[in-house]
Parts: structure tokens; C-alpha cells; sequence
């Protein structure tokens, strides 16, 4: 087991429905030194790829993208959820459905920050059904930047996401997969890597 | 002026309706470099107090109190903006107005990170008229937690907020505080610290 599953061991929580809860430690509260070890592994992972900038989306891919984009010296930009008047009118916008908050978004990254040709590490925190992270893959696709490759914390390796996006020709790194879960007795099943 | 204030003369954008864009380097894209400065200088500011445990508010505040709290060497919290069901039933819970989306959001911390006892230091990227501070203050109270102190990257002057919490005793810092701004000459004048 790599550090954030044995981390995941320790501290997340297996509820029914699928849920896995690491508030703990990852999207509520968050180990800080545990987001510089999951910034400086995907600097590993993701060796020798060209990256201009790092992308996510809020809100809790944040943290975790700027200790990866810290690790690369590049800029962070993260998408956001809802149109903000702070926004100006030309930006880059997808559709994206929550499996956590059972409800759609339109995501946005306002075209001053991603440019045609600028090559992108896309992070985020969760890869369940997916959609979060197609969205932001269809955010860079739409400014012609090239997607060197996608950073997953944790994935849930029993839904089709993960499955979708490596389908797509996309390199997919997740720290942490996870092939079944189970909320009575507690327990989580890893996919050998 | 400060590395801050020299920033945002340089990259800042004023627009009508008092409106100070940093969506550059601050908000929506962020300068990792700046950000580490950042917690540098809060860490500066508040030395010499305890400090048990950074809070902040999704979004845009997850990315600054990152790296302050990596600089005190303690976990960061953030707070969030509705009901997930990801988070258990017991919580602290504040109503929060924002100024930017001119809506109410309930904001949220659960208790199983905030205690009583624990000092915490607020981090916030605006200060305004201050609700999302005060809404993070009450949470904190609420906890019976101390509040060493709140730490804004910029505040704006010539609204009541942080005259409000500076009034309630609280020791609030401001990287840089705006006095006046004009969106027709992009002037902008900062408070004298």
C-alpha cells in the first residue's frame, strides 16, 4: 500500500451508498503535509511531461492542485461552479453533474487563463462517474490546450469514470483506486497498481 | 508599499461597482509563488501566538489558508457553503450573505474539527462588509475555540467590515487595505498601515 492508501485506511470512513469519507484529512479538513507528499507524487507520476499550468475545480480540488502546481512552478487555475459577476463575459464553460451533491453545475474557466497550445495537468480530489473531470477535459479541449494527463487522489475504481477517460486515450494517474468498499464491516479493497 | 499592494497595482483590474479583480493571480488563476509569500507573511504577523489550526471558507480562501497553515505546521480547515451529504449531522453552522453572488449561503463546519480550546487563526481572501468573516467568528465561538486572530488579503476599506471586527477586539490583519478605488481612471489607493 502507497502512503494515501494507508492513510485512507486509517482515517476514511466507508458509509452506505458508496460513500467514502475522508474529511478527515482530504475535503473538509486537510493534512497539509500530506497534500505537499500528494503534490511531489504526482511530480513523479507525471515526470517529464511538459506542464504550463494545472487545473481544477472547486471547491475541494484546490488544495490539492496548488501543492501539485508548487511542485511544477506553474500557475493554478481552478473552474468555477457558477456564473459570478466578479466574471468577465468571455469564458469556457461545461456542464457538470455531481454524484455527491445530486445536482448539475455549469463550470466555467474564464478564457484569460488557458490558452490554445498551453499543455495542462488536470487534478482533482475524486473520479467517480466522471463528470467532473470530463467537464474540465472538455474546458481544455475548447481552448485547443493539450491535456498531458489527469491527477486523481482517490478513484472509484467499481464506476465507469476512471474506465472512460483511459477509454478516451487520456493518462490517468490515481493515487489511490478503489475496487469495493463495504459500510457494515468497514473494509476497502485497493486495485493492485 | 508591500509585495501585495505592488501586485495588485500591477495586475488588478478595478471595475464599476467597486469591484477589484484579481482573478489573475488570486481567485481564479493563483500565483503559487504568491500564495507562499503569503503565508510567509501572516505567519509573520502572528507570530508568537498559538495557533491550533487554520479556518477558511470555500472557495478561493482554501488556496491562501494552505499555505499558511503549512507555515504554522497545522491542519487547515474549510468551511462550506450548503449541506453536503457527505457531512454528518453535527455541525456548527453560520448564515453568511456574500457580497460578490448577492446570495445567502448557510456555512458549515463540522464538530469533529473545531474544538473547544483549540486557537484557531481565520484566513479569508476579501474583506468586505464582513459577513464571511463574522459567520466564520460565530462558528468558531460557537466551538468555544479562541480566535487568535483573522488574517485578509485584501481588505476593502471603505466598507464597515473590518472596521466592525477590529470594534468587536479582534486582531485582524490586512495585507493590504483598500481606501479608495476608480474604475474610470483604474486608480487605486491603499490605507497606510
Amino acid at each position: 500500500m502507497n502512503f494515501l492508501e494507508e492513510r485512507i485506511i486509517r482515517d476514511g470512513v466507508v458509509k452506505p451508498g458508496n460513500v467514502l469519507k475522508v474529511d478527515s484529512f482530504l475535503n473538509h479538513q486537510m493534512d497539509i503535509a500530506l497534500m505537499e507528499e500528494i503534490g511531489r507524487e504526482f511530480k513523479r507520476r507525471f515526470a517529464g511531461k511538459r506542464v504550463d499550468k494545472v487545473i481544477t475545480i472547486e471547491a475541494s480540488g484546490i488544495g490539492i492542485a496548488a501543492f501539485v502546481a508548487k511542485e511544477f512552478g506553474v500557475p493554478m487555475v481552478f473552474a468555477k461552479k457558477s456564473k459570478s459577476i466578479n466574471i468577465d463575459g468571455d469564458m469556457f464553460v461545461a456542464e457538470v453533474e455531481s454524484f455527491t451533491h445530486k445536482n448539475k453545475n455549469q463550470v466555467i474557466i474564464s478564457k484569460k487563463f488557458l490558452h490554445a497550445g498551453e499543455h495542462v495537468l488536470i487534478i482533482d480530489d475524486f473520479l467517480a462517474n466522471g463528470c467532473a473531470l470530463q467537464g474540465l477535459i472538455f474546458i481544455a479541449e475548447s481552448a485547443d490546450a493539450v491535456v498531458e494527463g489527469c491527477g486523481i487522489v482517490i478513484e472509484k475504481g467499481f464506476q465507469y469514470g476512471g474506465r472512460a477517460i483511459r477509454n478516451m486515450g487520456y493518462h490517468l494517474e490515481s493515487l489511490a483506486i478503489v475496487e469495493a468498499m463495504d459500510a457494515e464491516s468497514g473494509t476497502i479493497v485497493f486495485r493492485e497498481q
